[in-house]
């Protein structure tokens, strides 16, 4: 199977994320089997008072970033995998200026993907925070064949 | 001091939340210094294809949860403190029906506070997620009087 | 199937934490098909400087307790399910005193099942922790059949 | 204030973590200030049936690791600093060998100190199991100065 480039797997989630705009929600930077850069460019809307982006902003980024992983390693097949636990531990406060995620493929099993993914600001090296997440993994090809296997 | 109502509460939240239909997101249905339960009712933009109610609203909803039993025991003077960690079980596909969060405060300490939250879809009483929220504890009188304390 | 009793599980949690003593590490006092509640009795070699029950011990009855429920519910057919994640939140300091787990299953499902423990000191309603554990959810009867499903 | 180095710290964890044929449990193989390799010898009572290394070991080679980042950078003053959360992900089985932990340190402000851990069977690139650690630093010189302050 050809694995997906970071370019395809960035349109893919420009058609399930679109912004009034038109403009991508999501930039998928670089994207290899086992690490993923996606950047969140600054908008107003996620912007807080006091010019920060907000904790479900930062969250959403760190789980789209582990979700790219999955569909890198398995392909479309896999789109439907749900987010089984997701553990953020936020660190200091983002400034006004796109987020960065890092994300590292932990583990990628039959059942589970673990993904630890660092969240940055735009220029700024200090992480401002710290996800895993798990991935409970779906396929639509076992899917299809379950009812045969049972 | 008397602590702060539901009522109170909810109007304070739909200051900060205002739709732009001019409904509260998050309505404040129960609240007492160890429980609160919150309704964010359905609506449209929180759906996903499938209908259900995505993953970055259930935790700004569980989130909020954790934020309102601050309020309800420290008061406004509590209101910049920040949530330092999140842990979520998503459990279940929720329904695309209001969501309801049962938050219980676990914790009430100098430094941090600690509360669990369910999320339940209305009607339905298997829970469809189980947080964990660890709220850092800013309070605005506490950094007035720092300069003096050092 | 009959399901196995607090009795059962207990004399089979004891055949595999034998003390040196010959007492049990852990007592199933409680054990429905959704809650269970088990008690670790105090003991000096938990004991840290300063009187307390250490970290790892805590740990280990919330992973214990979870670990019941899942043999409570599909028998020892599945005592080979792992833990894939646990999360910790430690509250205050427990006593030198019994250990107490009340635990909660949130959810069953034929891959994860995830459970919620508070932990308490005997004698002492504030909950020392809070954990949430997930459980990978591994059944001999279907690993003997999996090479015929494939 | 000169930092305290690798084997300082690990003659302060021997002095407290004895094991009865004298030898040391943990053993600090690299530390600077944001980075620390910890290695706990292979020893029989570690083992599980089916020659593995438990998940409270490696869940307390994890919580170690985090606190020597935090005598590392704040010396024996903050000894007594708490775990305020862990949150594990075990990944796969650990081999019948030496478990080592590969710490690095994410923030550590005045309150809070958070550590991201990689646990690895010796000779395996692959992550055994992902730790983040959380600490609440207490420091000895603080409390005090505690009771002038107020």
């Amino acid at each position: 199977m050809t694995k997906l480039s970071a370019r395809e797997i960035e349109d893919f989630l420009r058609g399930l994320t679109k912004r009034s705009d038109g403009e991508a929600r999501f930039l998928v930077e670089e994207l290899t089997d086992d690490f993923a850069r996606l950047r969140m460019p600054a908008r107003a809307s996620h912007l807080r008072p006091g010019d920060t982006v907000s904790g479900p902003v930062q969250m959403t980024l760190a789980d789209t970033a582990a979700w790219t992983q999955i569909l890198r390693n398995l392909g479309l097949d896999a789109a439907a995998s749900v987010t089984s636990n997701l553990n953020i531990s936020f660190l200091r406060r983002p400034l006004a200026a796109d987020l960065v995620a890092e994300a590292r493929l932990l583990k990628l099993g039959k059942r589970l993907a673990v993904s630890e993914i660092r969240l940055f600001s735009e220029g700024d090296p200090a992480p401002v925070a710290h996800a895993t997440v798990t991935y409970a993994v779906q396929r639509m090809s076992e899917r299809a064949r379950a009812p045969e296997a049972k």
